[in-house]
């Protein structure tokens, strides 16, 4: 299967499942359901939740669209958690970015207050959901990955050092630990949420997690590289907004030679922690899929 | 047993738990942990988790504060969460209030973006404990009744309601709408909490739950009188911010006499549902103390 028609299916199955879990745009309050469902259905790539599927269906040894339907909770509330993370992130005293993927950011449009509850909202959105899970003991421990992935000690950590290092100058240790946190504890915690539903060896867990967390980090680096050499139609953005804010990047800090080196690296570090797993076509392609955004 | 004593007594099992399980100030990132100690060590009157521990307490028949450690969890998440509502309550997009308790609100102190995420960290925080609940399904239970409180169906949508009738002339049954969920749907979950560690009957849980939402209410209306025709002292804040704010109050659209008379009503309500019930001393005065307050 080719891995754009295993994106295409998997995020038609997430899609209907994160509609039926929201409340309806009439709901009341309606401006907030409005906000929400404004955010989270704003064409993002479904990362995730689709890096979830696919490690679950390599563990069960098939592709199998119809048992993912176990794993539907996890796959939207992690979607839910990045999304309440991107509001909160595009916030006039985070980020300032009036605009994502092309439309208005949720604060543009319904203003900062509705923007900060809408993100409240899906955080604990997604902890409800979770309650939902049938065994009490997986329930539970789906909710303990994903509160260790958001907290201080992982995503939410990560986007205060962002927020902290804005403007200054700061070493290649600090941008990783960014990077580490603000994207890696989510795409690790996607892994792990895969492997407890298959209740798999920590062993497993363990190579997974890293696999994410390696893949994570390219992605991020390729980003740098590709705002500073890309173009709009690559990088899904304006190229040059990275030195335009002032952020620290991979290629400001080590060089863009440097970089792209780190970047096969770690490409080929998360290609050989699952070369030897069985039924690893998809995970393998997602490697493959992120290096021939290179330029 | 005098409720100042008691109050003074539970908080101080509270405080030292919270201490417990925050990261300490000096942890990576520092200015995100110091915030968010910040805010939750502010002298709030810590009356969620106090008329949990009073709940539980009447239940089980006797004022035991040994008793109280397996309740600390469920305590601390209450508090955490109160407190995060606060934070992003006062920033400046939504009532930008500058000072709470005579300090610089969070905000003010750490900037708006670290205190946006201090209010995420702590709600985060709030379900991450709850999980160390020995028992699975005990955990989950408490993890259901708190994130149905936090929702849009309950605090946040209350919050959201009272924004966008911000300046705007609202009738009374929104602004009943408005204390209902923004204050009493967590209130209502203290009772709920406390019900679930001590497996109650449902018909309990929901007489309590009565009781909450009714002494949240008459909470509420008194506030707004003494907004009117208080001092200082007694209020806590500076009075007739809420007119200077514009916002809808209950003297304001039904006058301060119906006003007083619902408080009382409301207190009589309390009152009644649980006179019956063995050991509410504490909660009998938790009314009374309420009506005190009255002008």
């Amino acid at each position: 299967m080719l891995i754009q028609e295993y994106f295409k299916s998997r995020e038609k199955i997430l899609n209907a499942a994160m509609d039926e879990y929201l409340e309806s745009k009439d709901s009341y309050p309606s401006e907030l359901h409005e906000a929400m469902r404004y955010s989270v259905f704003s064409g993002g790539k479904r990362l995730r939740p689709i890096l979830m599927f696919a490690a679950y269906e390599m563990l069960i040894g098939r592709k199998n669209i119809g048992r993912l339907s176990r794993l539907l909770p996890a796959a939207c509330a992690l979607e839910f958690i990045h999304t309440a993370s991107l509001i909160h992130d595009d916030l006039p005293s985070v980020d300032n970015s009036p605009e994502r993927r092309g439309r208005p950011t949720c604060h543009v449009k319904f203003g900062e207050a509705t923007a900060i509850l809408a993100g409240d909202a899906l955080i604990t959105k997604a902890i409800e959901i979770l309650t939902e899970i049938k065994q009490s003991k997986l329930a539970l421990d789906c909710i303990k990955i994903l509160t260790k992935a958001v907290s201080t000690r992982g995503m939410i950590g990560g986007q205060a050092v962002d927020i902290i290092s804005a403007k200054k100058k700061v070493n290649i240790n600090t941008l990783r630990y960014i990077h580490l946190k603000k994207t890696g504890a989510l795409l690790q915690s996607s892994m792990e949420l895969a492997c407890a539903f298959h209740d798999a060896e920590e062993n497993t867990s363990i190579t997974l997690s890293n696999f994410a967390v390696n893949l994570g980090l390219a992605y991020q680096i390729v980003d740098d590289i590709l705002d500073e050499v890309g173009s709009f139609e690559v990088l899904g953005k304006n190229p040059g907004e990275d030195a335009r804010n002032q952020k620290a990047t991979y290629p400001a800090l080590i060089g863009l030679e440097t970089s792209k080196k780190q970047a096969i690296k770690l490409l080929r570090d998360s290609h050989n922690l699952i070369k030897n797993m069985k039924n690893n076509d998809i995970l393998i392609e997602f490697v493959e899929m992120i290096r021939q955004r290179l330029p």
